[in-house]
């Protein structure tokens, strides 16, 4: 039987390889997507989209209200998404979220049974989120193998992080050899309702060098685009 | 100044304890409560009250649906609510319940700049509980240090979990010496809408006996109690 695994999917390019990955390692996938008050919604659309195609088991939607906290460009309308940002830890950081998202997929992987979680981390494009780093992924396996059932009855929590040193163009072009539609994948900070990217903010900007290094053309589906 | 804390708070005898050594101790705090699917909603109201009493600067509800992902007899309907606990993990365990809501009172500390968290967990009564052991306190804190700004930019940041080794009725004790009104807050696991507690559960059990081993006259409002 095969091993059950839960993988965080946002709709985005990462996270939409991370499940290519693990499907191609022989898990059984659970995706699991969450609702917080995130100005681009359509990111939801495209996590169930990709996870459809991928003929997971099971696609949750959690919802979770983390606007309520506020302190983010992404979650905070009173915050403006720059076009670029300053060094240092970006405005679009939403505080402590990886943490949140990989603690609610620690939940159900106890319900499910799952020995293992997948999260499309990188250090590389994202240097700037502390919670992006190696050293923080192995320290929530290692307090994750505390708090947990499973990790009490001696089971061994694994937290992978596939991407976490790869450039996009690497992740690209594996995803692609895996058969990943990048253009049903939702990047963009402030992508309109039907998917459609702004092709400016940080996130957009990323992507789109992504595709140049990969040698790949860009299936992004840009606004205003003729 | 006083420093600033984020202090998790359910509406309970632990948490409303845990306030008001958090306040005893000079922290301008800053309470969280979750609505999540829990079936017995007027601890949130309790909740309020409790943070009212003690002059807090905020109180926030965070919602959060983890019955989403079910497996816990305090969220999924469908599992019920035992008298007697056996042996092993209890079935009112809600899966990495403590990880969530300490990651979510992680991401508010960062955006209010506060280095101090408090929680009210125990290893003493619950101690089927993996999230409720000092090991585990001991490993959050060091993932939280990886994960945020705080810990990046050379901040401290502590997770304080002051009942951890207390027994219930040390609690009880401490909480009257501080002023803790324990006829506002709610412990039951099936409560009713007006806060009366069913006197037959297991956290009910637990209390009764607190204040007995404390020596203080029980102020629970008990259902059917005439």
């Amino acid at each position: 039987m095969a091993k059950k695994a839960v993988v965080l999917v946002s709709g985005g390019l990462d996270s939409s390889t991370v499940l290519a990955i693990a499907n191609q390692q022989g898990f059984e996938c659970y995706t699991l997507s969450f609702d917080y008050g995130q100005r681009h919604r359509s990111e939801l659309v495209a996590a169930q989209t990709i996870s459809d195609a991928m003929r997971v088991k099971q696609h949750k939607v959690v919802s979770l209200d983390l606007a309520t906290i506020g302190g983010s460009a992404l979650t905070d309308t009173n915050i403006k998404v720059p076009e670029h940002e300053t060094s240092g830890i970006p405005i679009t950081y939403v505080p402590a979220r990886n943490t949140v998202f990989l603690s609610i997929a620690l939940g159900w992987a106890e319900v499910l049974g799952a020995d293992d979680i997948f999260v499309g981390v990188n250090a590389v494009d994202y240097s700037g989120y502390p919670d992006c780093r190696p050293d923080y992924i192995a320290a929530f396996e290692q307090m994750a193998n505390l708090a947990t059932k499973a990790g009490v009855e001696g089971n061994k929590l694994t937290i992978h992080a596939p991407l976490i040193k790869m450039t996009k163009g690497q992740i690209i072009r594996l995803g692609i050899e895996y058969g990943v539609d990048y253009s049903a994948t939702v990047s963009c900070y402030q992508a309109a309702a039907d998917g459609t990217a702004c092709g400016v903010c940080d996130s957009c900007r990323l992507r789109k060098q992504g595709f140049l290094e990969a040698g790949v053309k860009d299936p992004t589906r840009y606004q205003n685009s003729t």
